[in-house]
């Protein structure tokens, strides 16, 4: 990857707009720029200013345009950087990047604008990869999570938890220095100790990524129960709270996915297939493979009931069949206007089935207790405010990774020698650098940088 | 309408991209976009730079971004203009807009910002119409129609026809004023010159709008013929000699346009319906309507036939069935790489067949030849450089008004008395002041700024 080369790509989304933003990065962008431009010299304004004229192939004017200059260092790649807002036609964008090709520069690879950032110092991997996040953003806290990450909170956290493994390696570097006279120059029962405190911040890291993922992605939430338990009912009612927050989701996976409730800033993708409704009746049945793969791709299921309508035994029963492991099950008994359900419910709790909500979701009684509910099982204690959440699959890896390689060093402290010991640390060390970007190969860049919007 | 309200809209397209542009425009907007921006003052820079920071709802950060800065009358309104360059995520670009709007601005309705660049004086009505077609603009020819159109050429044009005759007017307004003394200031025959002048060029305006309508909206062009004349081939071969600029057409009317040929910047949507194809076989059935509709929407047919399987009874039938007013036809012989071929065609010119064009679409011959002669037919001679072409429809009504009001002069001149004449000329220069703007109404304003895009 060489960074000598110019390269331009369309900035904005495709589409027709009223305007169209294409970007020049590399050495020669001003002088590229400047070359197809009629107006003032280019290449003699300063940094962060605009200027108007036109863009031209010979005497040919393709459009009327605006032109901000970035003189590097001063820029979001560090090089030069030019930005061209034209009219937003597809052909004259397309007309206008034909013509830069012309004079010299080379079409940007998805991602490369920030790959340039990253390799020119401007950004960690990790900030990097949170441009992307930040793009893909749709709820607050997804943004939130992501801007957090590009302000370099995440890489700070990390930076720290390296620079302790480092001093660590070096103590045990030095003992292999002196491997013959068999000194110790780290202190065992330090270094497990310090081992053991990073363990402690990786191993929150790696659990925050539960709620991380559920932030960035949404929480996949399913509400199953009898029929006429009222789940429809309950769908508007936790929908019509805030309509306006409400949004459907398009695309190949619509059919099941019905629609999405934003809960102080996450969002939960209500799945409500016809699987699931039927689902107790067809528990044994065929339908039942299907249901069940609907729930364990999900985080939530709320499972309500109408206990008029249903016994404790087949309560049970129902609840049994629909627990999955690492699925999150509220239990909602509706109805609670109706004047029978209370002593009904007081029978279920002697019985020893105390630990569900009683609402009314036609009457949206309790409704908003069912959404702080809702919200906690994704959230728990861990959202406080300004804490590290991993959200990042590759991260999460590499984390797990470094874990494996303190547990093989805390396990062969006392047992193996200093050399090995070095290498778990030096692998910890590794895999933990690829998450900032302090090793990287040209495949991980490559691997992250490709998944990219071409112009970023 | 009023300006003194601060409007804000997303400029770019919709969807995700890299960045996208929020446009802030009106006397306010340096203010309140300072009131939501970390980093420098805002109201204390000069226009035409571009400054880093964050847009903040009090604590909560929502992105980092670049603003540029235009202070009136130096931007496209010629009011106070920021332009905010955010992260392209639909929620970032909602919750910025949405601040902003919180912040005292309003959202702009479509083609507002370009509304009021006409109001404040930034481009008469016939430039800011061209702003749109600009957007529009899909081809090399439609793009340099626009652009034509927004620096000023249509409509210095038609601002000098108009000055003729509000001298014109002048004249005969001055013979109103001694009316008792029956005198006559403006030379009748010199009058009529100038009369006949102006319509000249009214005229080839008028004109110019079948050839500025097929410059900006493309030339349908349908390929009829018996089966077996090759009509598939000589589609293949009008595409694959030019296939890099070659464009599937998506949506609604799919179906029935196949594929656009560029030629020479002007696109061809080259239309081959089933019903074209088994024409000859269905002239007198029942799909004859469905393919004359097709041909009568066209403006250039494509008569292919194959002299070995067709006598030249039925040929002359078919042109006779085919032939519509304001439709080309070009005649086509295929085949021409036959040996038997030839003969007949002589056979065909004996008979007084001769306008045709002998081609092989098999082996790619004379395919050149005919693409010449597909544009000619769209061009004739009308396409020399630089000349004036109207392609709206509201400014071909306006000429055709003028032409109108004109004729009455013209004809009332020798019986009407003072008064009537200048009336009517009055109505002309009303119709000419339509389309650069110089009489404008509400609703002319509304209908023509509601078809821009939201964020122009």
């Amino acid at each position: 990857m060489t960074n000598n080369q110019t390269i331009v790509a369309l900035a904005t989304p495709n589409g027709t707009g009223a305007i169209g933003i294409i970007r020049l990065s590399g050495p020669e962008a001003i002088t590229i720029a400047n070359s197809v431009f009629k107006g003032k010299d280019l290449t003699k304004q300063p940094s962060h200013t605009i200027h108007f004229g036109s863009i031209a192939d010979g005497d040919i004017i393709l459009d009327e345009v605006l032109v901000s200059l970035f003189v590097g260092p001063r820029s979001y790649t560090r090089e030069n950087v030019v930005e061209i807002s034209c009219h937003g036609s597809a052909y004259i964008i397309e007309s206008i990047i034909k013509l830069l090709i012309k004079k010299g520069a080379r079409s940007a690879k998805a991602g490369e604008f920030t790959l340039r950032a990253f390799l020119n110092g401007q950004l960690d991997l990790s900030q990097a990869e949170a441009v992307a996040d930040l793009i893909a953003s749709n709820s607050k806290a997804s943004q939130q999570v992501a801007l957090n990450q590009l302000r370099g909170g995440f890489s700070n956290q990390l930076q720290a938890l390296r620079d302790q493994l480092v001093q660590f390696a070096s103590l045990i570097e030095l003992e292999l220095d002196f491997a013959e006279e068999d000194v110790e120059f780290a202190n065992r029962d330090q270094l497990k100790k310090l081992i053991n405190e990073i363990n402690r911040v990786i191993g929150n890291l790696i659990r925050s990524f539960e709620l991380g993922n559920a932030i960035k992605q949404g929480v996949n939430t399913v509400i199953a129960g009898r029929p006429n338990a009222g789940k429809s009912t309950l769908l508007n009612a936790l929908l019509n709270e805030e309509r306006a927050i409400v949004s459907h989701i398009p695309g190949t996976t619509r059919d099941t996915i019905e629609e999405v409730l934003n809960i102080q800033g996450i969002n939960f993708r209500l799945i409500d297939t016809a699987g699931i409704r039927e689902a107790t009746d067809a528990i044994e049945q065929l339908g039942v493979q299907r249901t069940m793969e609907k729930i364990s791709q999900s985080a939530l299921l709320i499972y309500l009931f109408d206990a008029a309508q249903i016994t404790i035994e087949e309560l049970q029963q129902d609840i049994e069949s629909l627990q999955k492991p690492g699925i999150n099950m509220l239990l909602v008994a509706n109805k609670s206007d109706l004047p029978e359900q209370s002593s009904t419910l007081s029978d279920f709790r002697a019985s020893g089935l105390s630990d569900f909500l009683s609402i009314s979701a036609k009457e949206r009684l309790h409704i908003d207790e069912l959404k702080n509910k809702i919200y906690t099982s994704a959230i728990k204690d861990q959202l406080t405010g300004d804490e590290t959440l991993v959200t990042n699959i590759r991260h999460l890896e590499a984390l797990q990774k470094t874990e494996e390689a303190l547990i093989r060093v805390l396990s062969g402290m006392d047992s193996v020698t200093s050399d090995f010991l070095s290498m778990d640390i030096k692998q910890a060390l590794h895999y933990l650098g690829e998450i900032t970007g302090a090793v990287t190969t040209d495949d991980l860049l490559e691997n992250i940088f490709s998944k990219f919007c071409i112009g970023k």
